[in-house]
């Protein structure tokens, strides 16, 4: 697919300009993308992966992913922590709505817990482990979002119920990531 | 576009199949739209908007619509309320996240209030309102989530924190609407 096959421009009835095909007229309805992920723990631990794949291959993360056509939300943040980490998890209620918005995406992270502590590496990750809190590797810690969803889940790990968490004031998904907490 | 250009196969490196066009190649990547919506009030009364446009015109439902790319979901939901009522919202928080899995919907329905009563139609609307709970058109209500979504609210208006709900159990969105509530 060429790039310059494609034209921007406002099709007809639409307010904003969109990727035209010149060939074939296919509109390229750009939506913003969800990802859906869980931090679950097993006992006071917490699950994490490190990335086989890129961007930030080697670093860590929490299980997460893009949610599938005519998934529910809640399904696909289970399957994640299936495919990257072998995890059998229940969750319990949404941590966290999170926006990158140069990248478009919606980020609905839940907090869950193992079943089990019996955990592996699916295709996706490099190795999976269960962090005590002071022993996360904060320095290789992939996206900005992780510490979010890290930091936001201790606040309210010993509550029943609470709002989900926004993304942190001023705070885009762009912050370089530095090597502390 | 002619349906009959695009094929269904798995391509390289994926796992699941998508739609190619035949003649360019173009890999049609489907994603979950994210709709973003608000159940809001003025005093005791809760804006709703009859729809002007398919489908389901002429019938009553919430401000929402689909999140546009690069937006935050709270500015979607905030920039809808604007487009079909102009109304000028303040969004406190989540009150569900819905799945309407057929037409890989994911619904974020904010609670929010109204800075001033002062509502008109959009172009999306015919008519836009205030109505106390008993005065809600029900019969004329556009899609179960928008049931959904009123029950909710009544049940945690006067609540400061509540985890957002989900679906009711066992409904998935396409559920013939009654036309009681």
């Amino acid at each position: 697919m060429p790039d310059e096959k494609f034209e921007l421009k406002v099709p007809e009835g639409d307010d904003r300009p969109r990727l035209v095909c010149d060939t074939c007229g296919f509109i390229n309805y750009v939506n913003p993308r969800v990802v859906v992920g869980a931090v679950c723990t097993w006992e006071n631990q917490i699950l994490m992966c490190r990335r086989a794949i890129e961007p930030r291959t080697g670093f860590w993360t929490i299980p997460a992913g893009y949610l599938e056509e005519e998934e529910a939300v809640i399904d696909g943040a289970k399957r994640e922590a299936w495919e990257e980490a072998h995890a059998d998890v229940d969750l319990d209620c949404i941590l966290a709505v999170y926006n990158v918005p140069r990248i478009s995406q919606v980020q609905i992270i839940y907090r869950g817990s193992l079943r089990s502590p019996k955990v592996k590496p699916g295709l996706e990750s490099l190795d999976v482990a269960l962090f005590e809190w002071d022993d996360i590797p904060w320095g290789e810690v992939a996206f900005p979002s992780v510490h979010w969803a890290l930091n936001h889940f201790r606040e309210v790990r010993d509550l029943s119920t609470f709002s989900p968490f926004a993304n942190p004031e001023g705070q885009t998904g762009n912050e370089l990531l530095e090597p502390d907490k």
